[in-house]
């Protein structure tokens, strides 16, 4: 195969190295370079990369693929250094987690006599660092490719390939596309969970907060211990398509909100909640296939009526056994009570 | 001991009879009800509890303790009718998620001649039922115990017993406290989970959606599984106390979508994300200590003072490396495509 030259070295650019060993592709050379010198000689050590250079120049000039793993900031500085030293034919590939910027990068950076084609496993982790790398990090993850409109087949084929060496499953899509759909799954969840955290944390009774909260509130501020660099630079990258997702987002919980508040919606804030259930299960044990945009319709009536009638029966069941709660519930004891707590509150308004 | 009932055989009701059998308590019979005969005959077989009864009242009639771990819609009718079957001075507790209904229903419903001391093991999960149940589930959690105004420190600390001897800590306080508490870590993360959830599976993109999603997705709308019955309850029996921590949490995504916005906040946003990390390090490593909230006061300017020197450097760090795309990045770049995106994401705006 060749020289594959990996720029980079923490727990991404790492566990490309530790999967790369692992898949022992015959004739080829992995060579890592990074910044910090001490990460470059714990590296070589460990044998997450066959060698090191000294210098970006030395990494690239014999590398027939080059995988730029470093934080989304520095990705236009290497492809400018990096751009006059590559080999003709060079296929250059990154690991960024958005990739509108990336490839205007590589367009602008890149001379056209080598091949760009965006890169984004799906397998991210809140810890970064070499420290953190493993061979099986990108096991049966997704790993997005863009290919920039100007590479050749062969280039493209060749980034597959690496993705399938890697254990990750190849998914084709163009630069807005990625960068719409991560923002929904990646990108507002994030924020979702420093929101949750601060909540919480800037509180005046965080003490008690923190000492009775449960495995929920770990589990759901977990993306808040991510790396403040990453998050800054996707937000930075991918600014419209986060504040397009995170204002429905913000939509979606008015409306919840407005099912809570409502003494009068109880069967559809059960409802919500039980088709929420049904659906994520179903996600679960059987993700829906991919489809053709162009053939992509609504959910059939056929299904609409199904999942009523599925919540519709939940919900008899619940009502009967919640008769004495949901009937005998009294407004006035509700409301006073409802005061009491205002005042308790109170001190976290200021 | 005696004797102690466990009405409702689910997730938590089958754990405390499997905790309690691992503590071994001597001279103690632990029996069990649930509405399910088939239910309660796994549980009698599975070894759960050493007896089951064919009925409420036989269930809690020599009962020295009885364990409500229903769901919280129907603890209210379970208090109404085994109250007359009570023996004297039977301290009665429960599982139930939200505490000031609970706590009302007690004194509503219960004789004075009993003891009703309110609980919440914070150890949930998304799956319910016996079959779920294990001995562990409750081991170094947090147990809220909630005194009624009424019960004698002897009942308080028979509750605090059993709190121990299913392996949980004990942790003291009103059902006011409680329920604005377990709003804020406990049931806006569920509302957060499902709009989540929500976000991405009403897209017409879910199905690329669902295909590129990682462990983010996974783990943030892990709670949108849970059971509609559990969240519904809690909803309408905490509704104030929830509504005010959802505002505060929009308040919050409010606050972080402005951040993002702005092209001049970038520093800002940075800082956001990095204290927002050292912060939620600091809580896993080493939780706060609970203080008594008369001695509550605000963070110390010696400590905001050192955070912000803590984020400053992370961030010159950043921005040294970062200058590329920072100091060049064009507005007009940045917005012609940001009009693309919005037009490749119109159809979700229906």
């Amino acid at each position: 195969m060749g020289r594959i030259a990996i720029i980079g070295l923490g727990l991404i650019g790492g566990s490309v190295g530790l999967a790369l060993k692992r898949a022992e592709p015959k004739n080829t050379t992995v060579v890592g370079y990074d910044d910090n010198r001490e990460v470059m000689a714990r590296a070589r050590r460990a044998g997450v990369v066959d060698e090191t250079e000294p210098s970006l120049e030395r990494a690239v000039r014999e590398a027939t693929m080059v995988v730029v793993a470093t934080p989304i900031a520095a990705v236009r500085r290497v492809l400018r250094d990096i751009g006059p030293h590559l080999q003709d034919k060079c296929i250059v590939t990154d690991t960024a987690s958005t990739k509108g910027d990336v490839m205007r990068w590589a367009k602008q950076e890149l001379p056209e006599r080598v091949y760009f084609v965006g890169g984004h496993p799906m397998a991210g982790r809140e810890k970064a660092g070499l420290q953190e790398a493993e061979a099986e990090l990108f096991d049966e993850r997704p790993y997005c490719i863009v290919p920039s409109v100007d590479a050749v087949g062969g280039a493209v084929n060749a980034v597959v390939g690496l993705v399938q060496a890697l254990g990750a499953k190849p998914f084709f899509l163009d630069a807005d596309e990625h960068d719409a759909y991560v923002a929904a799954i990646s990108h507002v969840p994030l924020i979702s969970s420093v929101a949750l955290f601060n909540l919480a944390r800037h509180s005046n009774a965080w003490p008690e907060l923190a000492n009775i909260s449960g495995p929920a509130f770990k589990d759901l501020t977990r993306l808040a211990s991510g790396e403040p660099e990453l998050g800054h630079d996707i937000f930075i990258t991918n600014r419209e398509n986060v504040l397009h997702w995170l204002r429905r987002y913000m939509a979606e919980l008015q409306r919840l909100s407005e099912l809570i508040e409502s003494q009068d919606e109880e069967e559809s804030l059960f409802r919500t909640l039980a088709e929420a259930q049904i659906e994520r299960e179903q996600f679960l044990e059987n993700p829906p296939e991919r489809v053709d945009a162009r053939l992509k319709m609504e959910m059939p009536t056929a299904s609409d009526a199904f999942m009523s009638m599925m919540t519709g029966a939940l919900w008899q069941e619940h009502a009967k056994r919640a008769q004495d709660m949901i009937v005998e519930r009294t407004r006035i004891g509700v409301e006073s009570e409802a005061a009491r707590r205002r005042r308790l509150m109170e001190d976290e308004d200021d």
